[in-house]
């Protein structure tokens, strides 16, 4: 249970977390936080949050738990202005995609001793945002990733385990490294190649005809190239090291599989795709049995 | 109407035509043709054809119309085994994903003034395939495209477009090229992305974990890798040429991106995505709204 819970940045996260714990009764009073007063107007006529706070020195005051659910981009400001008034047992969270980054700020804010940060990235998403998008069963069924670092308090890892186990989502550790390595791969490359996609497409001189005949499984492949895009500017942006990497990783293979195409080997492009496809069969399999 | 339609390949596309057909009572009789005795038989038992046959030559001499919906490594072989019993008054069609190449073959096999087959490609399908995936409102509101040829006679062409448009769909004509380059762009690029993608995480040494912490956005974005691999392998090698030239620029415009990310470009990175998110959400409205 928390008594109080601050969160910066009521959008789809931060109000999806908070309306999931309304509905559990985990926590007295929530509280949100951000620059947009009508945003939070919205988020209390909407049930998500019990107050709003415009001043983050002020809305840290007597917090138990706070939540960062701000662009990755804001994360350090955002500390520097709270961290005068931070109570001295409120353990600090977030929400952010990327996890070196923000332990970075972090750092680089309190200290490399501080011990009440867990850094934490649900894995749930829609690609509409803000708060009218907020649902209480995001977390339902999904992984939400902690990676604390060994100095990290035990008991502030466990309370920050406990309060997105209430939400119905699967909690697990992992270093930041893996983290940022794993998410690289499975999340911010399939982004950036829909992107690419949409993008290259939309330049070619016949695009008009060429979306007038795309089908179901373009609409699919595409869809995360309608989620928010300065979001997903900042996601690459602070996990740039490792994302590069599976993008010239991904160039080197696509090069192979055109080379197999150019050459008509028959064999290699059918072991290619037999591959995937059981891939992904099997991770389909697991999914959908989560 | 038809009074008899010889189907080549009895599964999910030349299976889902003839239960539509059926539905509509658009034709007399249908007839299976294919191999697999054992599919032929199911294709009766769920009532998706009439009769079947294992003999070519036999299946063609009283067709009125026939669907070729065979892979396209098998077209030309087929081709030629009907040649010496087609009757005179029989159109010919197909379902092939790529259109220059069986043009080519009925080219080899009929001559260049044969002017009874009328090239075709619906844009439809889904990742099962087979005689059980069939389905009636498969082609329903989906695009079929015709690529007629100048000589391709005219009767022959509308009473293709009959058929088609007696299952719901909207039929419409490109040119043979136009078509196999659309094509490429907005379905054989995508497909070959996809099962690249798949193929390279599966083969990183920490799979596992990768495909354990993907999430909705790699489920959707990889939906197509899950696709025929036989059918993807075939449909490449007849669409090389089209398919490697936009290989060749996807691989260009993400090493622009790639590119942009390593300088810190936030504003192309951020210009890049929010043109991709409209021309996307644009895609889906009109998409949704057909």
């Amino acid at each position: 249970m928390i008594k109080q819970l601050c969160i910066f940045g009521v959008g789809l996260i931060g109000g999806s977390l908070a309306k999931a714990l309304k509905e559990k009764h985990y926590c007295e009073h929530i509280i949100g936080c951000s620059r947009n007063e009508a945003h939070l107007q919205k988020a209390i006529e909407l049930g998500v949050i019990d107050d709003y706070c415009l001043e983050p020195k002020k809305a840290v005051q007597n917090a138990d738990v706070i939540l960062l659910a701000v662009p990755m981009g804001a994360m350090k400001t955002l500390l520097a202005t709270i961290k005068p008034d931070l109570p001295p047992h409120t353990i600090i969270t977030d929400a952010g995609s990327t996890k070196a980054s923000i332990v970075n700020d972090v750092h680089d804010v309190f200290g490399e001793d501080f011990d009440r940060f867990v850094p934490g990235h649900p894995i749930a998403g829609r690609e509409k945002s803000g708060v009218d998008a907020a649902i209480s069963d995001l977390y339902h069924d999904r992984r939400v990733i902690l990676t604390p670092l060994p100095h990290t308090d035990e008991q502030a890892v466990q309370r920050i385990q406990a309060m997105w186990q209430a939400t119905g989502a699967i909690v697990e550790q992992l270093s930041v490294d893996a983290h940022d390595q794993i998410l690289a791969a499975t999340s911010h490359l399939p982004h950036f190649l829909a992107f690419n996609l949409v993008h290259t497409l939309a330049h070619l001189p016949e695009n008009d005809d060429i979306f007038r005949y795309a089908a179901g499984g373009f609409k699919d492949f595409t869809r995360i190239a309608s989620s928010d895009p300065v979001m997903w500017r900042d996601i690459g942006l602070h996990n740039k090291e490792a994302l590069l990497t599976m993008i010239n990783h991904y160039q080197t293979t696509l090069a192979q599989l055109a080379t197999r195409l150019e050459k008509d080997d028959s064999e290699g492009l059918l072991q290619t795709f037999s591959d995937a496809k059981q891939a992904r069969d099997t991770f389909l399999a697991k999914f959908n049995s989560r």
